[in-house]
Protein backbone atom coordinates (compact mmCIF):
# COMPACT_ATOMS: atom_id res chain seq x y z
CA UNK A 1 0.00 0.00 0.00
CA UNK A 2 3.20 2.32 0.24
CA UNK A 3 2.32 3.53 -3.37
CA UNK A 4 -0.66 4.97 -2.32
CA UNK A 5 0.19 6.79 0.56
CA UNK A 6 0.71 10.15 -1.74
CA UNK A 7 -2.64 10.27 -2.97
CA UNK A 8 -3.96 10.06 0.54
CA UNK A 9 -1.34 12.99 1.76
CA UNK A 10 -3.54 14.62 -1.39
CA UNK A 11 -6.96 14.11 0.19
CA UNK A 12 -5.67 14.96 3.55
CA UNK A 13 -4.25 18.52 1.87
CA UNK A 14 -7.00 19.32 -0.45
CA UNK A 15 -9.98 18.94 1.50
CA UNK A 16 -11.41 21.92 3.78
CA UNK A 17 -10.11 22.84 7.28
CA UNK A 18 -13.32 23.34 9.30
CA UNK A 19 -14.17 26.71 8.91
CA UNK A 20 -14.06 29.28 11.38
CA UNK A 21 -17.80 29.89 12.10
CA UNK A 22 -19.17 32.75 10.15
CA UNK A 23 -20.97 35.54 11.76
CA UNK A 24 -24.15 36.68 9.78
CA UNK A 25 -22.45 40.03 9.79
CA UNK A 26 -19.52 38.54 7.70
CA UNK A 27 -22.76 36.59 5.48
CA UNK A 28 -24.44 39.81 4.74
CA UNK A 29 -20.89 41.37 3.65
CA UNK A 30 -20.73 39.39 0.23
CA UNK A 31 -24.05 41.34 -0.96
CA UNK A 32 -25.32 44.39 -1.16
CA UNK A 33 -28.66 46.62 0.37
CA UNK A 34 -31.28 47.37 -1.95
CA UNK A 35 -34.06 50.49 -0.71
CA UNK A 36 -37.15 49.58 -1.95
CA UNK A 37 -39.10 52.23 -0.32
CA UNK A 38 -39.91 55.58 -1.32
CA UNK A 39 -39.90 58.54 0.97
CA UNK A 40 -42.70 60.05 2.60
CA UNK A 41 -43.37 63.90 1.47
CA UNK A 42 -46.20 65.85 -0.05
CA UNK A 43 -45.82 64.22 -3.15
CA UNK A 44 -46.36 60.61 -1.69
CA UNK A 45 -48.92 59.22 -3.67
CA UNK A 46 -52.30 58.54 -1.64
CA UNK A 47 -55.66 56.62 -3.20
CA UNK A 48 -57.56 59.68 -4.53
CA UNK A 49 -60.22 59.87 -1.66
CA UNK A 50 -57.36 60.88 0.50
CA UNK A 51 -57.68 64.80 0.79
CA UNK A 52 -54.88 65.01 2.72
CA UNK A 53 -52.48 62.69 2.16
CA UNK A 54 -48.91 63.18 4.28
CA UNK A 55 -48.30 66.18 6.03
CA UNK A 56 -44.83 67.09 7.67
CA UNK A 57 -45.30 69.93 10.35
CA UNK A 58 -42.28 72.04 11.58
CA UNK A 59 -42.49 71.54 15.88
CA UNK A 60 -39.12 73.68 15.89
CA UNK A 61 -36.39 74.17 13.71
CA UNK A 62 -33.51 76.60 14.51
CA UNK A 63 -31.48 77.82 17.39
CA UNK A 64 -32.62 77.27 20.96
CA UNK A 65 -32.46 79.46 24.09
CA UNK A 66 -29.76 77.16 24.86
CA UNK A 67 -27.60 78.05 22.08
CA UNK A 68 -27.73 74.76 20.09
CA UNK A 69 -29.35 73.67 16.69
CA UNK A 70 -33.13 71.60 17.15
CA UNK A 71 -35.60 70.47 14.64
CA UNK A 72 -38.35 68.20 15.45
CA UNK A 73 -41.53 67.43 13.22
CA UNK A 74 -45.05 66.04 13.83
CA UNK A 75 -46.39 64.05 11.00
CA UNK A 76 -50.45 63.00 9.97
CA UNK A 77 -50.69 60.23 7.01
CA UNK A 78 -53.51 57.88 6.14
CA UNK A 79 -52.30 53.97 6.81
CA UNK A 80 -52.51 53.46 3.41
CA UNK A 81 -49.99 55.43 1.04
CA UNK A 82 -46.73 55.39 -0.13
CA UNK A 83 -44.78 51.93 0.27
CA UNK A 84 -46.88 50.48 2.50
CA UNK A 85 -47.92 47.16 4.20
CA UNK A 86 -51.62 46.26 3.93
CA UNK A 87 -52.16 43.74 6.86
CA UNK A 88 -54.69 41.15 6.24
CA UNK A 89 -57.44 42.60 8.33
CA UNK A 90 -57.43 45.57 5.68
CA UNK A 91 -59.99 43.77 3.97
CA UNK A 92 -60.67 40.35 5.97
CA UNK A 93 -62.35 41.03 9.31
CA UNK A 94 -60.45 38.63 12.75
CA UNK A 95 -56.86 38.47 10.17
CA UNK A 96 -54.08 40.40 11.19
CA UNK A 97 -53.05 43.48 11.73
CA UNK A 98 -50.27 45.69 11.52
CA UNK A 99 -48.81 44.84 15.14
CA UNK A 100 -49.73 41.44 14.65
CA UNK A 101 -47.80 39.75 11.65
CA UNK A 102 -45.64 37.46 13.04
CA UNK A 103 -41.77 38.84 12.07
CA UNK A 104 -41.03 35.25 10.14
CA UNK A 105 -43.84 36.56 7.48
CA UNK A 106 -42.45 39.69 6.65
CA UNK A 107 -38.69 38.21 6.45
CA UNK A 108 -38.09 36.22 3.00
CA UNK A 109 -36.76 35.21 -0.25
CA UNK A 110 -38.51 36.90 -3.00
CA UNK A 111 -39.55 36.22 -6.19
CA UNK A 112 -39.91 38.76 -8.89
CA UNK A 113 -42.28 38.07 -11.68
CA UNK A 114 -41.55 40.61 -14.72
CA UNK A 115 -44.99 41.46 -16.80
CA UNK A 116 -43.13 44.72 -18.01
CA UNK A 117 -43.83 43.34 -21.95
CA UNK A 118 -47.61 42.84 -21.14
CA UNK A 119 -48.65 45.72 -19.59
CA UNK A 120 -46.76 48.40 -22.24
CA UNK A 121 -49.88 48.87 -23.82
CA UNK A 122 -52.12 48.08 -21.05
CA UNK A 123 -52.56 50.17 -17.82
CA UNK A 124 -55.82 47.84 -17.30
CA UNK A 125 -53.28 44.71 -17.34
CA UNK A 126 -54.09 41.94 -14.86
CA UNK A 127 -51.00 39.60 -13.49
CA UNK A 128 -52.20 35.94 -14.94
CA UNK A 129 -51.37 32.38 -13.98
CA UNK A 130 -49.63 32.41 -17.21
CA UNK A 131 -47.45 35.01 -16.10
CA UNK A 132 -45.99 32.22 -12.97
CA UNK A 133 -45.81 29.40 -15.29
CA UNK A 134 -43.44 31.55 -17.70
CA UNK A 135 -41.60 32.43 -14.45
CA UNK A 136 -41.65 28.73 -13.14
CA UNK A 137 -40.45 27.35 -16.59
CA UNK A 138 -37.35 29.32 -16.25
CA UNK A 139 -36.95 29.67 -12.84
CA UNK A 140 -38.23 26.63 -11.06
CA UNK A 141 -41.01 26.17 -8.39
CA UNK A 142 -42.02 29.03 -6.08
CA UNK A 143 -40.65 27.69 -3.35
CA UNK A 144 -42.49 27.82 0.09
CA UNK A 145 -42.16 30.76 1.96
CA UNK A 146 -41.57 33.09 -1.17
CA UNK A 147 -42.29 36.86 -0.85
CA UNK A 148 -43.46 37.19 -4.60
CA UNK A 149 -43.33 40.70 -5.80
CA UNK A 150 -44.88 41.73 -9.14
CA UNK A 151 -42.31 44.41 -11.62
CA UNK A 152 -45.61 46.17 -14.19
CA UNK A 153 -43.04 48.50 -14.60
CA UNK A 154 -45.17 51.00 -12.84
CA UNK A 155 -42.31 53.04 -10.57
CA UNK A 156 -41.06 54.70 -13.90
CA UNK A 157 -43.94 57.12 -13.20
CA UNK A 158 -43.66 57.35 -9.51
CA UNK A 159 -44.82 60.12 -8.22
CA UNK A 160 -46.71 61.44 -11.01
CA UNK A 161 -49.98 61.13 -9.96
CA UNK A 162 -51.28 61.23 -13.49
CA UNK A 163 -49.50 58.15 -14.86
CA UNK A 164 -49.01 55.99 -11.64
CA UNK A 165 -52.86 56.34 -10.78
CA UNK A 166 -53.87 57.62 -14.22
CA UNK A 167 -55.40 59.98 -12.37
CA UNK A 168 -54.00 63.24 -10.53
CA UNK A 169 -58.12 63.95 -9.44
CA UNK A 170 -58.70 63.72 -6.35
CA UNK A 171 -61.96 62.58 -4.22
CA UNK A 172 -64.64 59.61 -4.24
CA UNK A 173 -65.50 60.49 -8.12
CA UNK A 174 -61.60 59.97 -9.06
CA UNK A 175 -61.57 56.25 -8.48
CA UNK A 176 -63.69 55.40 -11.17
CA UNK A 177 -60.31 56.60 -13.44
CA UNK A 178 -58.19 54.60 -11.83
CA UNK A 179 -56.03 52.93 -14.32
CA UNK A 180 -53.12 51.16 -13.54
CA UNK A 181 -52.06 46.90 -13.67
CA UNK A 182 -52.00 44.27 -10.40
CA UNK A 183 -52.72 40.73 -10.10
CA UNK A 184 -55.69 38.99 -11.03
CA UNK A 185 -57.72 37.86 -8.25
CA UNK A 186 -57.91 33.99 -10.33
CA UNK A 187 -53.70 33.95 -9.89
CA UNK A 188 -54.31 34.95 -5.50
CA UNK A 189 -56.44 31.75 -5.70
CA UNK A 190 -53.80 30.17 -7.07
CA UNK A 191 -51.54 31.14 -5.21
CA UNK A 192 -53.28 30.37 -2.60
CA UNK A 193 -54.15 27.04 -3.36
CA UNK A 194 -50.88 25.70 -5.40
CA UNK A 195 -47.78 27.75 -3.27
CA UNK A 196 -46.96 28.36 0.33
CA UNK A 197 -46.26 32.07 -0.20
CA UNK A 198 -45.47 34.90 2.93
CA UNK A 199 -46.37 37.98 0.67
CA UNK A 200 -47.20 39.89 -2.39
CA UNK A 201 -46.11 43.29 -3.22
CA UNK A 202 -46.43 45.56 -6.12
CA UNK A 203 -45.15 48.32 -7.90
CA UNK A 204 -48.25 49.85 -8.28
CA UNK A 205 -50.78 51.64 -5.63
CA UNK A 206 -52.63 49.05 -5.24
CA UNK A 207 -52.54 44.69 -5.80
CA UNK A 208 -56.07 45.15 -7.47
CA UNK A 209 -55.76 46.79 -10.48
CA UNK A 210 -57.33 50.40 -11.10
CA UNK A 211 -60.77 49.28 -12.51
CA UNK A 212 -61.59 46.49 -9.55
CA UNK A 213 -64.43 47.54 -7.95
CA UNK A 214 -64.46 44.70 -5.68
CA UNK A 215 -60.78 44.40 -4.92
CA UNK A 216 -60.97 40.48 -4.72
CA UNK A 217 -57.30 40.13 -4.46
CA UNK A 218 -56.97 41.83 -1.40
CA UNK A 219 -60.43 40.02 -0.64
CA UNK A 220 -58.78 36.52 -0.90
CA UNK A 221 -55.26 36.82 -0.17
CA UNK A 222 -55.85 39.15 3.29
CA UNK A 223 -58.31 36.11 4.30
CA UNK A 224 -55.44 33.94 4.07
CA UNK A 225 -53.22 35.86 6.42
CA UNK A 226 -51.04 36.89 3.97
CA UNK A 227 -50.32 40.47 3.69
CA UNK A 228 -49.43 43.03 0.57
CA UNK A 229 -46.98 45.68 0.04
CA UNK A 230 -47.94 47.86 -2.57
CA UNK A 231 -45.61 50.68 -3.89
CA UNK A 232 -42.67 49.38 -3.80
CA UNK A 233 -39.52 50.82 -5.22
CA UNK A 234 -37.02 49.94 -7.55
CA UNK A 235 -37.80 46.89 -8.23
CA UNK A 236 -35.60 46.69 -11.13
CA UNK A 237 -32.79 46.70 -9.21
CA UNK A 238 -33.52 42.82 -8.28
CA UNK A 239 -33.08 39.55 -9.59
CA UNK A 240 -35.95 36.86 -10.47
CA UNK A 241 -34.79 35.17 -7.49
CA UNK A 242 -32.55 35.10 -4.79
CA UNK A 243 -32.56 38.55 -3.37
CA UNK A 244 -33.74 38.31 0.53
CA UNK A 245 -36.71 41.14 1.37
CA UNK A 246 -36.93 42.52 4.60
CA UNK A 247 -40.69 44.07 5.30
CA UNK A 248 -40.58 46.03 8.38
CA UNK A 249 -43.71 48.29 8.46
CA UNK A 250 -44.12 50.67 11.37
CA UNK A 251 -45.84 48.86 14.46
CA UNK A 252 -49.25 50.53 14.33
CA UNK A 253 -51.80 49.04 16.99
CA UNK A 254 -54.71 47.19 15.28
CA UNK A 255 -53.44 49.12 12.01
CA UNK A 256 -55.45 48.04 8.85
CA UNK A 257 -51.18 48.76 7.37
CA UNK A 258 -49.03 51.49 7.76
CA UNK A 259 -45.56 53.17 6.30
CA UNK A 260 -43.42 50.28 5.21
CA UNK A 261 -39.73 50.28 4.81
CA UNK A 262 -39.17 47.45 2.76
CA UNK A 263 -35.21 46.76 1.95
CA UNK A 264 -33.44 43.63 -0.05
CA UNK A 265 -30.34 42.20 0.45
CA UNK A 266 -29.35 40.92 -3.07
CA UNK A 267 -25.68 38.39 -3.22
CA UNK A 268 -22.85 40.67 -5.36
CA UNK A 269 -22.22 38.30 -8.54
CA UNK B 1 5.16 4.27 7.40
CA UNK B 2 2.62 1.59 6.76
CA UNK B 3 1.66 2.58 10.44
CA UNK B 4 0.64 5.48 9.66
CA UNK B 5 -1.62 4.60 7.41
CA UNK B 6 -4.94 4.79 9.53
CA UNK B 7 -4.34 7.88 10.57
CA UNK B 8 -4.10 9.44 7.31
CA UNK B 9 -7.66 7.49 6.25
CA UNK B 10 -8.91 9.47 9.60
CA UNK B 11 -7.97 12.84 8.32
CA UNK B 12 -8.99 11.99 5.21
CA UNK B 13 -12.86 11.12 6.36
CA UNK B 14 -12.95 13.57 8.86
CA UNK B 15 -12.50 16.53 7.24
CA UNK B 16 -15.65 18.39 5.93
CA UNK B 17 -17.04 18.32 2.11
CA UNK B 18 -16.74 21.41 -0.34
CA UNK B 19 -20.17 22.65 1.56
CA UNK B 20 -22.92 23.71 -0.83
CA UNK B 21 -23.06 27.15 -1.29
CA UNK B 22 -25.37 28.15 1.44
CA UNK B 23 -28.27 30.77 1.27
CA UNK B 24 -29.01 33.69 3.24
CA UNK B 25 -32.50 32.15 3.87
CA UNK B 26 -30.48 28.59 5.47
CA UNK B 27 -28.44 31.04 7.39
CA UNK B 28 -30.68 32.98 8.82
CA UNK B 29 -33.09 30.05 9.59
CA UNK B 30 -30.05 29.07 12.44
CA UNK B 31 -31.50 31.55 14.66
CA UNK B 32 -34.54 33.45 15.44
CA UNK B 33 -36.06 37.04 15.69
CA UNK B 34 -36.86 39.43 18.34
CA UNK B 35 -39.13 42.08 17.80
CA UNK B 36 -37.37 45.78 20.01
CA UNK B 37 -40.01 47.89 18.41
CA UNK B 38 -43.56 48.95 21.05
CA UNK B 39 -46.61 49.37 19.60
CA UNK B 40 -47.59 52.58 18.32
CA UNK B 41 -51.23 53.36 20.16
CA UNK B 42 -52.81 56.07 22.67
CA UNK B 43 -50.26 54.81 25.66
CA UNK B 44 -47.15 55.29 23.25
CA UNK B 45 -44.88 57.53 25.52
CA UNK B 46 -43.78 61.25 24.55
CA UNK B 47 -41.96 64.00 25.83
CA UNK B 48 -44.47 65.66 27.57
CA UNK B 49 -44.10 68.95 25.80
CA UNK B 50 -46.06 66.97 22.97
CA UNK B 51 -49.61 67.40 23.96
CA UNK B 52 -50.87 65.00 21.73
CA UNK B 53 -48.80 61.71 21.08
CA UNK B 54 -49.69 59.17 18.34
CA UNK B 55 -53.43 59.18 17.67
CA UNK B 56 -55.06 56.84 15.44
CA UNK B 57 -58.55 58.02 13.69
CA UNK B 58 -60.94 55.17 11.66
CA UNK B 59 -61.66 55.91 8.35
CA UNK B 60 -63.68 53.10 7.77
CA UNK B 61 -64.32 49.65 9.47
CA UNK B 62 -67.05 47.35 8.51
CA UNK B 63 -69.36 45.82 5.74
CA UNK B 64 -69.34 48.30 2.83
CA UNK B 65 -72.11 48.96 0.41
CA UNK B 66 -70.29 46.14 -2.40
CA UNK B 67 -71.02 43.62 0.93
CA UNK B 68 -67.34 43.02 2.04
CA UNK B 69 -65.24 44.17 4.95
CA UNK B 70 -62.90 46.80 4.65
CA UNK B 71 -60.80 49.10 7.81
CA UNK B 72 -59.06 51.95 7.04
CA UNK B 73 -57.23 54.26 9.52
CA UNK B 74 -55.48 57.73 9.62
CA UNK B 75 -52.87 58.68 12.20
CA UNK B 76 -50.98 61.60 13.75
CA UNK B 77 -47.34 61.22 15.49
CA UNK B 78 -44.99 63.62 16.67
CA UNK B 79 -41.48 62.30 14.86
CA UNK B 80 -39.68 61.59 18.53
CA UNK B 81 -42.17 58.86 20.64
CA UNK B 82 -42.23 55.37 21.18
CA UNK B 83 -39.71 53.23 19.48
CA UNK B 84 -38.07 55.67 17.04
CA UNK B 85 -35.01 56.88 15.36
CA UNK B 86 -33.23 60.19 15.84
CA UNK B 87 -31.73 60.83 12.84
CA UNK B 88 -28.63 62.96 13.23
CA UNK B 89 -30.26 66.36 11.60
CA UNK B 90 -32.16 66.19 15.60
CA UNK B 91 -29.62 68.01 17.06
CA UNK B 92 -27.04 68.55 14.49
CA UNK B 93 -28.08 71.14 11.31
CA UNK B 94 -26.67 70.09 8.02
CA UNK B 95 -26.12 66.50 9.22
CA UNK B 96 -28.43 63.14 7.48
CA UNK B 97 -32.02 63.96 7.98
CA UNK B 98 -34.05 60.22 8.92
CA UNK B 99 -34.40 59.64 4.72
CA UNK B 100 -30.67 60.08 4.03
CA UNK B 101 -29.13 57.88 6.35
CA UNK B 102 -27.18 55.36 4.37
CA UNK B 103 -29.21 51.27 5.32
CA UNK B 104 -25.45 49.96 6.04
CA UNK B 105 -25.31 52.86 9.27
CA UNK B 106 -28.81 51.08 10.35
CA UNK B 107 -28.06 47.43 9.97
CA UNK B 108 -24.96 45.69 12.33
CA UNK B 109 -23.86 43.52 15.13
CA UNK B 110 -25.10 44.43 18.30
CA UNK B 111 -22.84 45.42 21.81
CA UNK B 112 -25.57 45.32 24.59
CA UNK B 113 -23.66 47.38 27.43
CA UNK B 114 -25.83 46.46 30.35
CA UNK B 115 -25.76 49.13 33.40
CA UNK B 116 -29.07 47.43 35.74
CA UNK B 117 -26.81 47.47 38.84
CA UNK B 118 -26.17 50.88 38.41
CA UNK B 119 -29.39 52.20 37.80
CA UNK B 120 -31.45 50.16 40.62
CA UNK B 121 -31.64 53.29 43.22
CA UNK B 122 -30.22 56.19 40.70
CA UNK B 123 -32.83 57.23 38.11
CA UNK B 124 -30.22 60.07 37.22
CA UNK B 125 -27.71 57.67 36.37
CA UNK B 126 -25.08 58.58 33.15
CA UNK B 127 -23.27 55.91 31.39
CA UNK B 128 -19.59 56.13 32.35
CA UNK B 129 -16.47 55.26 29.99
CA UNK B 130 -15.77 53.20 32.66
CA UNK B 131 -19.30 50.85 32.21
CA UNK B 132 -17.58 50.37 28.56
CA UNK B 133 -14.25 49.41 30.02
CA UNK B 134 -16.25 46.66 32.49
CA UNK B 135 -17.86 45.61 29.36
CA UNK B 136 -14.80 45.27 26.61
CA UNK B 137 -13.07 43.69 29.88
CA UNK B 138 -15.43 40.39 29.54
CA UNK B 139 -16.31 40.72 25.44
CA UNK B 140 -13.14 42.53 24.23
CA UNK B 141 -12.75 45.58 22.59
CA UNK B 142 -16.18 47.14 20.63
CA UNK B 143 -15.49 45.96 17.09
CA UNK B 144 -15.98 48.73 14.05
CA UNK B 145 -19.17 48.80 12.97
CA UNK B 146 -21.21 47.89 16.16
CA UNK B 147 -24.40 49.32 17.12
CA UNK B 148 -24.15 49.74 20.76
CA UNK B 149 -27.39 49.16 22.92
CA UNK B 150 -27.76 50.88 26.35
CA UNK B 151 -29.72 48.46 28.62
CA UNK B 152 -30.55 50.32 32.06
CA UNK B 153 -33.59 47.95 32.69
CA UNK B 154 -35.76 51.39 32.59
CA UNK B 155 -37.77 48.94 29.95
CA UNK B 156 -40.01 47.24 32.30
CA UNK B 157 -41.59 50.44 33.20
CA UNK B 158 -43.13 50.95 29.89
CA UNK B 159 -45.42 52.84 28.94
CA UNK B 160 -46.21 53.81 33.08
CA UNK B 161 -45.06 57.50 32.18
CA UNK B 162 -44.75 58.19 36.02
CA UNK B 163 -41.98 55.95 36.33
CA UNK B 164 -40.79 55.33 32.82
CA UNK B 165 -40.21 59.08 32.44
CA UNK B 166 -40.09 60.34 35.92
CA UNK B 167 -43.76 62.06 35.62
CA UNK B 168 -47.07 61.70 33.67
CA UNK B 169 -47.43 65.61 34.01
CA UNK B 170 -47.56 66.96 30.50
CA UNK B 171 -46.37 70.53 29.14
CA UNK B 172 -42.88 72.36 29.07
CA UNK B 173 -42.95 72.42 32.62
CA UNK B 174 -43.21 68.90 33.32
CA UNK B 175 -39.73 68.53 31.50
CA UNK B 176 -37.87 69.53 34.83
CA UNK B 177 -39.13 66.35 36.23
CA UNK B 178 -37.61 63.70 34.22
CA UNK B 179 -35.89 60.89 35.80
CA UNK B 180 -34.13 58.33 33.59
CA UNK B 181 -30.97 57.28 32.93
CA UNK B 182 -28.94 57.60 29.56
CA UNK B 183 -25.52 58.41 28.07
CA UNK B 184 -22.96 60.11 29.87
CA UNK B 185 -21.68 62.91 27.30
CA UNK B 186 -18.17 62.43 28.28
CA UNK B 187 -18.99 58.60 26.95
CA UNK B 188 -20.57 60.20 24.03
CA UNK B 189 -16.94 61.80 23.82
CA UNK B 190 -15.01 59.01 24.26
CA UNK B 191 -16.73 56.68 21.81
CA UNK B 192 -16.56 58.94 18.88
CA UNK B 193 -13.05 59.73 19.64
CA UNK B 194 -11.68 55.67 20.75
CA UNK B 195 -14.38 53.20 18.71
CA UNK B 196 -16.08 53.70 15.09
CA UNK B 197 -19.72 52.63 16.08
CA UNK B 198 -22.56 53.07 13.52
CA UNK B 199 -25.66 53.97 15.38
CA UNK B 200 -26.72 53.93 19.91
CA UNK B 201 -29.71 52.64 21.05
CA UNK B 202 -31.17 52.97 24.45
CA UNK B 203 -34.01 51.19 26.31
CA UNK B 204 -35.30 54.88 28.23
CA UNK B 205 -37.04 58.07 26.32
CA UNK B 206 -33.27 59.76 25.51
CA UNK B 207 -29.45 58.99 24.96
CA UNK B 208 -29.20 62.06 27.38
CA UNK B 209 -30.42 61.15 31.14
CA UNK B 210 -33.97 62.94 31.99
CA UNK B 211 -32.09 66.37 34.16
CA UNK B 212 -30.26 66.93 31.06
CA UNK B 213 -30.76 70.73 30.07
CA UNK B 214 -28.67 71.07 26.84
CA UNK B 215 -28.83 67.32 25.33
CA UNK B 216 -25.01 67.14 24.83
CA UNK B 217 -25.06 63.62 24.23
CA UNK B 218 -27.45 64.10 21.36
CA UNK B 219 -24.97 67.48 20.44
CA UNK B 220 -22.17 65.21 19.85
CA UNK B 221 -22.98 62.16 18.48
CA UNK B 222 -25.47 63.54 16.09
CA UNK B 223 -22.68 66.41 15.03
CA UNK B 224 -20.49 62.84 13.86
CA UNK B 225 -23.87 61.64 11.85
CA UNK B 226 -24.35 58.87 14.51
CA UNK B 227 -28.01 58.32 14.61
CA UNK B 228 -29.82 57.22 17.86
CA UNK B 229 -32.45 55.07 18.42
CA UNK B 230 -34.91 55.34 22.05
CA UNK B 231 -37.56 53.77 23.65
CA UNK B 232 -35.84 50.57 22.20
CA UNK B 233 -37.92 47.71 23.50
CA UNK B 234 -37.43 43.70 24.60
CA UNK B 235 -33.12 44.40 24.75
CA UNK B 236 -33.45 41.88 27.82
CA UNK B 237 -34.04 39.55 25.22
CA UNK B 238 -30.32 40.06 23.69
CA UNK B 239 -27.04 38.73 24.61
CA UNK B 240 -23.68 40.41 25.20
CA UNK B 241 -23.01 40.26 22.01
CA UNK B 242 -23.22 38.56 18.78
CA UNK B 243 -27.21 39.80 17.97
CA UNK B 244 -27.46 41.49 14.51
CA UNK B 245 -30.17 44.06 14.71
CA UNK B 246 -32.00 45.93 11.57
CA UNK B 247 -33.18 49.52 12.59
CA UNK B 248 -35.42 50.37 9.78
CA UNK B 249 -37.01 53.77 10.40
CA UNK B 250 -40.22 55.41 8.39
CA UNK B 251 -38.54 57.19 5.75
CA UNK B 252 -39.71 60.78 6.30
CA UNK B 253 -38.05 63.06 3.75
CA UNK B 254 -35.82 65.80 5.43
CA UNK B 255 -37.48 64.26 8.65
CA UNK B 256 -35.52 64.54 12.13
CA UNK B 257 -36.79 61.09 12.88
CA UNK B 258 -39.24 59.35 13.35
CA UNK B 259 -41.14 55.66 13.75
CA UNK B 260 -38.27 53.09 13.86
CA UNK B 261 -39.03 49.45 13.39
CA UNK B 262 -35.98 47.61 14.62
CA UNK B 263 -35.61 43.77 14.87
CA UNK B 264 -32.18 41.67 15.82
CA UNK B 265 -31.46 38.24 14.95
CA UNK B 266 -30.15 35.92 17.48
CA UNK B 267 -27.96 32.63 16.58
CA UNK B 268 -29.91 29.51 18.48
CA UNK B 269 -27.72 28.17 20.70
Amino acid sequence: MKQYLPFLFIIALGCNQPAEKQTLSQFLSKGKWIDLSYDFSSETIYWPNNPVGFKLDTQFNGKTAGGYYYSSNAFFSPEHGGTHLDAPVHFAEGKWSADKIPLEQLLGEAVVIDVKTKTTNNADYQITVDDITAWEKENGTIHDGAIVLFRTGWGKFYPDAANYLGTAEKGEAATAKLHFPAIHPELAAWLIKNRKIKAVGVDTPSIDYGQSKDFKTHQLLYAENIPGFENVANLDSLPAKGAYVFALPMKIKAGSGGPLRIIAWVEKP
